[in-house]
């Protein structure tokens, strides 16, 4: 622990060894569980090979609900007391919205690198806040987690600690919210259900994408029928991020991007149109067929960075994740989802965000985003400005111009802080649960397994336990109940 | 016979029937090629369940090349004497094209409906031509191909004649050009390669989207280096069509869309995007899988109009494709391809036309075509103009404004005849060949077999015989050969 407190530079060293560590470590735990062991694409091929019954999948597809998270309410809380874990950028930037939050405190920060707190601090200090904090040492967050003047924590941490921390959060009686994904092994997916309907803890994943205007005005088109029966969704994470593959500071994001090959980060596409789609709550996804290119860049650029610096010599001729990945899904009720992932070709950003129906459809990518209605073109700038008109839904109007201002990916990062400890506040559901955690995570393993098996399709569990077909639908855009939190 | 000649609603009605008893018996050569036989799910599923070799999948991969047709150059023609079968809308246009094309004869027309026959002999007399004809039964098609003064069978027919015309044709000393698709059945695709191999003869498939102007401006791009080397590529046929579905002078329009489930259509999307990609030419399709929608429309229109009109009775009830379907390809060297087909929703015409590498990006649809070389954006206009400049193919320097006057889709359809004939005038190869024709048409049939098996991974026969991989590209865009003959 002597380098940690040395400086920056050597912290980010050991913090980074840890992170990787606790990564292989997962790892083999998937490839346990999805009977990946050894090499796997014959092995694998045979438990996937029957067509009909439970083993068509190597995961396991429900389980005995000991009680049912959907629709459920925790008693209200005057104050929401939020410990956080992970102040690097996005842990940072959580603490900026939430101080600007009513009836938010903090009261604890962790992070394992002791700059990183006590920056979160000083920032907090100024708005009032009083947070103990905890850093140095690789468990210190546990001691937050243990915490009697915690409500929530909020976990801002790399993608491998996410459940861990969840679970941990919940089982020490509070509630949790994490960066997305939530999970990545199917067992950990399970281990959030189980965890939140014993404990009856609320465990959200902070999918801020469904809080985007668009996002939410298409959601308000659907369900007011405007798109008439939805047939077809796509979304996707189209984002470069090449250079931060490669950096020094972040080595967690290279490691994510090796020996793993799916869509590692389908929640932003995913999530929005699986509420467009009321999947969990109405439908519920029937199998998913998952197909990757080869890498055609990371390989290559570790080379370069090789040539140039023998830090990267290690990454050289390493199994690098394929460049594009798509998948497809089916579900119960017949509809099909489309779901890209690529971080890496140098293409304009796009989550794609389509939703097609048999009366109508919108897409948000490549902007800006359209509507129609027929086959004859998309509506014209007059005629979105009507819609906008017509579907805004209640939460961009009662908030939205503030969250504009105090920011967050253009104002939904906000939202999203903001609606969490409305609800939190008086007692609500939340707006996405644990099922929607699960699911939407569950669909990297299960894309790692289909690209693994030459496109097989596999079965997507069913985290509800059958409860999607009685289950109402969480997202509450229209601030039916509540509401009443001022954002300042 | 007689009642042929009684007028043209009950030729309708007699062309209506032989079409549909034709496709009836093409379908169940197709399900019983494909052991979907009585059905289907389980049992072909059995088939495609080994991991590896062969028995992955039920179709036959790969054949004994007699000669191989890439590359090959027919003796020139001074004068391309063209029989057409198939004088209804698309082959009427095919006429107006081309009597505007330098050293085209128009030697013979067939038709089972007479008036379609009289309407193009009178309109080609206007430029000189003098066609022999043939109508009334269903086998005067054969009368056109036995003819001495026939160089090129130019076939404009209903989809299941495509390749028994072809065929025919080429086994009477005929090259043979058709309109898409080439081929409906696995068993089709492979009628067109043997036979062709075996007569010398030319079967290309009229896929015109490759002639479109954005389509060939980015083949040069991509010959060029301007993508850097190609990852993914997308391309589609969304196009609403439900009115032409439910009419009844097509009515083999609507059972092409009943008891078959996949992408009827693949061609217009897939043809550009393998040129981009070298496919048969330096790649391969290696396996591929297909999900479809239900259908949320089809089923519904058959019982509105059934409500009001009789006729319609016997089409409520029928098995409707899937509105939606989404396949994506693997190519050996490790490319990515998403196909998407959707003729029922109401949503703007789309071919997406999509092609990704390490260094740039163009995809054409949601209109405008855009281009980008990073993620911070789109090019703007005087970018794109300059693009434009630079990658603009000789074919269209050369003839593009005469094809917009002439046009058909815009002039593309035109481009594409006068190629087709400019290259059987100068003795070169064709610019789309044999085993373009069975590929792209055997997706067909692919895709079919994948969604009706859980969208299981199905292997893509090679109709190269291996010669994939020295086979050189056929697309000659700027041309470096021939592009003589005059377009009047």
């Amino acid at each position: 622990m002597i380098s940690i407190l040395n400086g920056e530079a050597e912290a980010q060293g050991c913090y980074n060894n840890y992170i990787i560590e606790l990564m292989k470590q997962n790892r083999r735990d998937f490839i346990k569980l999805t009977g990946l062991a050894g090499l796997g694409i014959a092995g694998a091929g045979v438990a996937g090979c029957a067509t009909r019954g439970q083993d068509r999948s190597p995961f396991r597809q429900s389980h005995t609900q000991r009680f049912n998270m959907s629709g459920y309410a925790a008693p209200g809380l005057e104050t929401v007391r939020i410990g956080l874990i992970g102040v690097g950028g996005r842990g940072f930037g959580a603490l900026r919205r939430h101080v600007r939050i009513e009836g938010v405190q903090i009261t604890a920060l962790s992070d394992i690198v002791p700059e990183r707190v006590d920056k979160g601090r000083d920032f907090v200090q100024e708005y009032g806040h009083n947070p103990a904090i905890y850093h140095g040492s690789e468990d210190e967050w546990k001691k937050l987690c243990e915490r009697d003047d915690v409500d929530l924590v909020y976990i801002c941490t790399p993608w491998n600690l996410h459940t861990p921390q969840c679970v941990y959060a919940m089982e020490n009686d509070k509630h949790a919210a994490t960066e997305i994904p939530a999970a990545q092994t199917m067992d950990e997916c399970w281990q959030l259900v189980e965890t939140s309907e014993r404990t009856r803890k609320h465990c959200m994943i902070l999918e801020n994408v469904c809080y985007d205007f668009f996002e939410m005005m298409t959601l308000n088109m659907a369900r007011e029928g405007f798109f008439g029966e939805i047939v077809h969704g796509e979304g996707a994470y189209i984002h470069q991020l090449i250079q931060s593959r490669f950096n020094k500071n972040r080595m967690w994001r290279t490691e994510e991007n090796i020996d793993r090959n799916g869509n590692l980060y389908p929640m932003h596409g995913l999530g929005p149109i699986c509420q467009l789609m009321d999947i969990n709550y109405g439908d519920r996804m029937d199998y998913l067929v998952s197909l990757s290119s080869q890498d055609f860049m990371m390989g290559r650029r570790a080379e370069e960075l090789a040539a140039e610096d023998e830090f990267w010599k290690d990454y050289v001729g390493r199994d690098f994740r394929g460049n594009m990945n798509t998948s497809i899904i089916k579900t119960h009720k017949g509809r099909s989802i489309m779901i890209q992932h690529d971080t890496t070709s140098p293409r304009p950003y796009s989550r794609i965000h389509l939703i097609s129906g048999t009366e109508g459809i919108a897409r948000k990518y490549p902007l800006p985003a359209r509507v129609a209605t027929s086959h004859h073109g998309w509506l014209n700038d007059d005629e979105f400005r009507e819609l906008e008109q017509r579907f805004t839904p209640e939460i961009t109007r009662r908030v939205g111009d503030m969250a504009r201002q105090v920011g967050g990916h253009g104002g939904m990062d906000t939202l999203m802080d903001w609606r969490l400890v409305d609800c939190l506040r008086n007692g609500l559901p939340l707006d996405i649960d644990v099922y929607d955690a699960a699911l939407w995570s569950a669909t990297i393993p299960l894309s790692e397994w289909s690209v693994a098996n030459r496109s097989r399709p596999v079965d997507v569990p069913d985290f509800t336990a059958g409860n999607w077909q009685t289950n109402t639908p969480g997202m509450d855009i229209n601030l039916e109940r509540g509401g009443n939190t001022k954002l300042v």
